[in-house]
């Protein structure tokens, strides 16, 4: 059995869209072995899934499926992550945190809430898989050739260094494996140009680094007009420049779309046209959907912490539960310490190398 | 009367597109004193101006409007910047800048050739202006309400401080100013959050200094998902993430509107439709297409440099002609020294008031 914690508030559309969610992942074909801990107000969440006992299969799953994490407290958008570790013990999040470090059988866990607050509560209450420097996010995305693209680091380390690439390299590679089976992910660095030797010294240094890393399909720099291309299936950068990255792509998407909402709406034969391309318009708004991606999974905790869009619905919260579900059902913690430890040998020796050939 | 050089020759639609937008910059009502230099290859160039006599204006434009700089060598897109400064003498590309230099009564060269070999020149050559730390690039963009917005820094240089950040704001803002007639220029620093104290050391300090910098507009941080939405006239940022910035904005849009027409072209229904909208895809188009919003200049050169997209055609030419014009017009050179040593000014006293507050 693989059991996931859900924490059921802090999203805009909490809990509801998280129980349905949950709901929905345990119906789910390809996780037959699914439990469920849903955490949050015991009372609002059994009166939730008590509206929801309405076919035989429903009640099997609330029977059987799923078990309640008792939390009243509730984390406001303003709390700063340091205050919500310390003043908010009883909240879904870190009620579920603190089960999720505790319980031996509990593999993961899936927020909608606040980042921050999960950033902090993950890494100081549960910790790091042995030998990550920095546990990394890797959101994904759709391209427009139809397949996906991981982004790692997409804002969880804005002060970095070249070593710190090299395992989001590393730890986005196994993700993608791991959940979307991709055999040999193709892997480009961010960076301003595209030929070897662009950038600043930390992208030089990453570059050679990444070169150097055995075991993963490093294929050189990518320029961010690049990224929805379908050429890469991860693209690993620092902090910084991957939040841009990410919110640029969904700004430039959203305003696109508005401005061309707003265009239609402006003349009827504009409104007739639009009315005979409504399928068009539909795949492609559900193209673009990023609620069908699942969430940004904070790679290198020791446990699996999954975190969803602030506005996600029920279908994303499946999705969510099912990257947190995959990476355990494919052994990813595990892979990934084995593969680190190797890595650091690797470094090691090539330092030893550097050394010799100096002397 | 304002002169201006014309680098004839390394764009994709060299040298005609130069030289119709030369044409069209000296027939605008606009710029009733300009005079150019076209540098390139004479004989070509003569030969094509020649084609273009067609009407008395065009005549007289070229008769009393127009010089030629012979030029006979061409830079290849892989050359490097140093070797094309030491073996391309004889380049459209660096005997405009080398003429530019010389003559003081030129004010501005205009070039759609190689970026970097344009830069090291402009440096290496020409030289920056008293005070300026590093010259920056500031392209504009149209927003979702039909405002623009510069961006500077899109690249010029990854390896930055927050006093040169600083200073692309007082560049970018009188830029705005001169050539785009915006009184007070609303600026914003590009960062991973909108809170004060988001990002790493460098933008935390950017943040403060810009905060202190008298004369300038600065409204806080921006995340990348609100460039195009019209709320600010200039963005400032590093170098490198200006650049993920402008190519992530540009790739998006690209990506998007290729995937949009490959829909539309997938059934004859959609083919309908889209010729119904017709009207509405082509303002769109229109809209989004950089060349009529010229090129990206490259502000802090003791000079006038305007680098033109590789693509541009005439419009494009035209229209960085005019930015350069409005430049000179608007004495940016003068107007921007004047404000840097003031500045320099204030953060020396800000530098003196912290020790003797720290005493």
């Amino acid at each position: 059995m693989i059991k996931i914690i859900v924490d059921c508030y802090g999203g805009d559309k909490s809990p509801q869209a998280n129980i349905d969610g949950a709901l929905q992942a345990l119906k789910d074909e390809r996780m037959k072995d699914l439990f469920l801990v849903l955490s949050g107000n015991e009372k609002e969440i059994s009166n939730y899934l008590a509206l929801k006992r309405t076919s035989k299969l429903n009640n099997e799953i609330i029977d059987r499926k799923i078990s309640i994490l008792n939390a009243e407290q509730v984390i406001t958008p303003d709390e700063k992550p340091i205050d919500v570790i310390r003043f908010k013990k009883n909240s879904s999040l870190i009620e579920a945190v603190n089960l999720l470090k505790k319980e031996d059988d509990i593999c993961g866990m899936v927020s909608t809430g606040s980042t921050g607050a999960l950033v902090a509560a993950s890494v100081l209450l549960i910790g790091r898989l042995k030998n990550v420097l920095r546990p990394a996010f890797c959101p994904i995305l759709p391209t427009m050739n139809g397949s996906i693209v991981g982004v790692c680091d997409s804002g969880a380390n804005v002060d970095i260094n070249p070593e710190y690439i090299q395992q989001y390299a590393i730890m986005g590679s196994l993700f993608m494996k791991s959940v979307y089976n991709i055999s040999s992910p193709r892997i480009a660095l961010l960076n301003v140009g595209t030929e070897k030797g662009k950038g600043d010294k930390l992208h030089k240094d990453a570059y050679d680094l990444l070169e150097s890393t055995p075991n993963i399909n490093f294929l050189g720099n990518m320029e961010s007009r690049d990224l929805l291309s379908g050429k890469y299936d991860l693209v690993v950068c620092d902090g910084f420049s991957g939040n841009v990255l990410i919110k640029t792509t969904e700004g430039t998407a959203i305003e696109l779309l508005k401005k061309l909402k707003e265009g239609i709406y402006s003349k009827f034969l504009y409104k007739f046209g639009g009315f005979l391309m409504k399928g068009l318009f539909r795949d492609f708004k559900e193209l673009m959907n990023y609620q069908n991606y699942g969430g940004s999974v904070l790679l290198g905790i020791s446990k699996i912490v999954v975190k969803g869009h602030g506005s996600s619905n029920s279908k994303s919260v499946h999705e969510c539960i099912y990257q947190a579900y995959s990476m355990e059902r494919n052994s990813f913690s595990i892979n990934l310490e084995n593969e680190l430890s190797q890595i650091l040998k690797t470094n090691e020796s090539n330092i030893e190398a550097t050394k010799e050939e100096s002397l």
